[in-house]
């Protein structure tokens, strides 16, 4: 997310007196509520909350589970619990009892858990993967019981850009079908979970509960159902998880386990988003500590990874969402924000867990001499190793946003795309760059394109074919509108169709305007054809300096190859010579354009004005 | 050099009949002319050039000198020959006969010489020192007997911005005195070798003959007693070189060695100047061959490092004028636009020979993550490794062209520079950039800074104290102006009072004006200062984001440490809570400025409005 992101309210509003309601030396919460037999690391860390809970000592007598440490901390209502779980321990409800003396003054329990057969070998999204992103707010709303849910802090308000309107998990799952028509293979959601804060909780981001799925989405079991759907579809889900910080409201916010939990200041210290500092030989340590521990907004605690019980506890709870849920992938918000060491433990965690399992940073730098410190296995001079394999390709957004606007120039117009595809040299895993024009902080493609189809093709043209792993932002087919640096509400609006009574369906073709279904069918047909095109998951590329305003570039494997071309003049039409291409194009015979099924020759093609030709090759 | 340098004339121009005037069978040329004993590796190469030469057999008898290969190249009036050298031959003058059968046809020779004591152990230029660049042509005037050479192809014309205006190397010499005035400790002369062409010929970099200095600068052996002056004063020399291409008039140009010798194509073929494709991983083999191979500019022809005779014509002759001169620095043009891999064998020579001699490359990137290719020991994946040491950082040049020009945003004004130093942790030698706001191929800094004395002395303060190597291009300190971009000749004016008659002498006080005047002690002050200061020589960096329109950096070293202070507002003083940089001032109590003598307590400071403080930091 995007420091924009938010205008929250101050944390002191929520230093209500709770603390007063506990039960006294009951467990009110344990969490992880549940865990599972078998995974590599046998340990699990309970933490368990309760008034004064500390007092007791608890005990656990359960085959195959051992209670192995008991950590007290500076708050006497936490106990956090260190149990040890047998590959050889059989499901069922583990009981703990907290005693004084000899005495069960209370007891509590999680439940232990058959991991899923498969689970630990789930195969992660991947380059053959196309992601289609989702606002779930803001997509369907299937289920108007659960627009507003009584004591939750926000009701529902479907006219104010910021306010909840009411989408929810049932609302995506029954539009999968629209999804899957538009060719993509995996679904990233905004955050889901529990977001209890009193304005502007729509996007996810101010986590409350990092165990529960925010009612007016649906329950947890809706979350698991909308995964298991989408799975048994083909259809990858990935979570979109915040380690940095959660929301204000969150129920620990007033009653901290430890000081340290989370990133205090004297008084409210935003972040200085300068991600820079993390990798700067230079850096000031006043800076890297304001970039690191200064707050995302002020309805946003900053999380303390440098605790370790605060780490493990972020650590089991993702390990939990994808046992729990069968997910595919994570996509981690502001990953460059929390400590680095404890983002990098939890990369080494999840792989050892789930080797194949895929994790894509938002790491917002549009430099890429900044942003490859990021990525796993690059030799960083000061030894660190995020692991992070995946990484968002700012840099190519960054490009994307102008590359189509502008003529072309020494560092402008398409040479923008070429010169960030050859910073490659750097990445030690370039095909693992998530490509997208927009995400939901950004200004919508068709706000920066001016409204313009033919630029919009372009953008999609070229993400569905360069290396790496596209995503495209819901609603850009329909051509939406909205300037994100005026108004993020603005960037997040509603598919039309998606609530009962919308006097416009856009999920149906007779719903949508003539360019609107020039579009959509654009998209589909782009990527349905590279949902089966091997050589656009895994091929090599090559490309031309581009000239006369075309840019030629090849995806290729063994004896398959892909060619794009694209004229980025805005009213001639361009014929290109293809003898400049030889050194590839001397293995193939002709063309067809994977869109149109126009055939071509290769001897001259002529690439019209503002377009882009996909146009796969023949012996 | 850029490509915007020369408009040249066709290579055809050249084609004259000159083989025609060669004597049959007798050398012409014999090069190098003269060898050295003791150097590690013990062969030379002769390049022998004289009509249908390959007929004879050439002999060698002379105490530890051996002839150890004769190669034949396609062309008959060529021969090369592998001599050895032992360590115990004695100087002297080597014979060597041409022969037919037992009978000698003719002889050539060459002077076999005692190494200068310490040759092989000379220092380079490093971080200690600051360059001074010269364009020798534009300087100074002493000897105008050699101001038009007959038998040269290009006169005198003062008038003509293009033409040749009569600058020497004895004028240069007479001028010692001001260049150290002014701080500098280093100078880097633009090339000095002869440019026998018809137009243009002044810049020195379409050399006609590799082994002779441009009678009009002077003989070699003024440039070698302009070498050891310098030496003697402390004053190191850094001679400009080019492997990239000759000058069209090149003498070998009408009757080339081997078809090969330079890099041609059916038509004239510029390069596309596009660095980037000799590292990019997906670059055409086209695009990497027209970067490479293409011609910088039509008046010259692209030297082709592949070929073994000619790359080591290039190295030995780079040995040649060191051990000749008493270099202590090479200044390499053009440097990624030949053949890497013997631009790699050639640094590999160098170091071989003179461990801690100095050579910068000119390497045109603006981006870190493209220039960092280029810097020895970057862990490229390709596995390249340039071994070149000295980088110029026209990453930071570009910022500093904009960098005081520019309002406070994200990643605008003193941002630029913040920025550029956050990538060294790309660099494994960052310490190595040598670092500058033009040079003899860019805009003037006055021109670019819109005549702003104050945004000029905030450049000459940054250069003067950032990790690196500061450059220096003369008469910016007159504020001399000129749109590079319009006209390489203005950018490269005489320096008045350089030539006899000159109405204004600038060299004096008295002949330059208050605003002169005090760019000029600026800059002396602050390089005089710096000649002596190990903490800008050698010291860590530590710096703050830029706050408030004011950037803060120190330079820090055991003890010692130096505070720079540059507030980029056009028009407001800026008062600095000086806390927050306690990390470090915690240390010291109070500081000097290095130019005023202003003494400063360090808890608030008052940074004047577009201006630089530099504090020395006291206990």
């Amino acid at each position: 997310m995007h420091k924009r992101k938010l205008t929250g309210l101050l944390l002191i509003v929520t230093m209500v007196m709770f603390c007063a309601s506990l039960k006294a030396q009951k467990p009110e919460r344990i969490e992880p509520p549940s865990w599972w037999i078998g995974f590599q690391e046998p340990k699990v860390q309970l933490l368990v909350y309760g008034k004064d809970i500390s007092t007791l000592k608890p005990s656990i007598t359960y085959p195959g589970v051992s209670l192995e440490r008991v950590i007290l901390v500076e708050n006497p209502n936490y106990l956090f619990l260190d149990l040890s779980i047998s590959p050889e321990a059989k499901p069922g409800k583990v009981e703990i009892a907290f005693k004084k003396g000899t005495k069960t003054i209370s007891k509590g329990s999680i439940d232990l858990k058959e991991r899923e057969k498969g689970s630990a070998q789930r195969e992660g999204f991947n380059q053959s993967d196309a992601i289609y992103l989702i606002m779930p707010d803001r997509f369907a709303n299937a289920i108007t019981d659960n627009d507003a849910v009584a004591g939750m802090r926000e009701g529902l308000n479907r006219q104010d850009p910021y306010g909840r309107h009411g989408g929810d998990l049932e609302g995506i799952r029954q539009h999968l079908d629209y999804v899957q028509s538009l060719g993509f293979t995996s679904i990233w959601l905004n955050p889901v979970l529990e977001n209890d804060q009193p304005e502007s909780s729509y996007h996810g981001y101010a986590i409350t509960d990092f165990y529960k799925v925010d009612p007016r989405f649906g329950r947890n079991e809706d979350y698991k159902k909308f995964v298991d759907d989408c799975r048994s579809r083909g259809i990858k889900v990935i979570m979109d998880m915040v380690f940095n910080h959660c929301g204000s409201m969150h129920w620990w916010m007033n009653d901290l386990p430890e000081k340290d939990w989370i990133n205090v200041f004297p008084e409210y210290t935003p972040s200085n988003y300068r991600l820079s500092t993390v990798a700067d030989p230079y850096a000031a340590k006043a800076d890297i500590e304001l970039t690191t521990r200064g707050w995302f907004a002020t309805a946003m605690p900053d999380l303390n990874l440098q605790n370790e019980l605060m780490k493990n506890y972020m650590i089991q709870n993702s390990i939990w969402w994808i046992e729990y849920s069968g997910l595919q992938g994570i996509r981690m918000d502001t990953y460059p924000y929390p400590d680095k060491h404890g983002m990098a433990d939890w990369i080494l965690r999840l792989k050892k867990e789930y080797p194949d399992f895929s994790v894509v940073g938002e790491t917002w730098i549009t430099q890429a001499s900044k942003l490859v410190y990021w990525q796993k296995d690059f030799p960083n001079k000061d030894g660190y190793n995020s692991h992070l394999e995946y990484l968002m390709d700012f840099p190519m957004a960054d490009a994307l946003t102008r590359a189509f606007n502008e003529g072309e120039g020494w560092d402008t117009g398409l040479q923008r795309l070429y010169d960030v595809l050859a910073d490659d040299h750097l990445y030690r895993y370039p095909l693992n760059m998530v490509v997208f024009a927009e995400n939901h902080d950004m200004g919508r493609m068709a706000h920066f394109y001016g409204g313009d189809l033919r630029k919009m093709k372009m953008a999609a043209a070229f993400v569905a074919t360069v290396r790496g792993i596209p995503q495209w932002y819901y609603g850009s087919e329909l051509l939406m509108e909205g300037d994100g640096a005026k108004s993020h509400g603005a960037i997040r609006q509603d598919f039309p169709g998606g609530w009962p009574g919308d006097q416009i369906n856009a999920f149906t073709k007779e719903g949508r305007t003539d360019s609107q279904n020039e579009m959509v069918n654009y998209l589909s047909a782009l990527f349905q054809y590279r949902k089966a095109s091997k050589v656009l998951h895994e091929g090599n590329t090559l490309h031309f300096v581009p000239l006369n305003e075309v840019y030629v570039y090849f995806r290729y494997l063994g004896d398959e190859a892909v060619m794009v071309m694209m004229n980025n003049n805005d009213s001639h039409d361009r014929m290109v010579d293809m003898s400049r291409f030889e050194e590839i194009l001397k293995n193939y015979g002709s063309g067809t354009e994977v869109v149109t099924g126009q055939k071509y020759n290769l001897d001259t093609i002529t690439v019209p004005a503002k377009s882009a030709l996909i146009i796969e090759l023949h012996k």
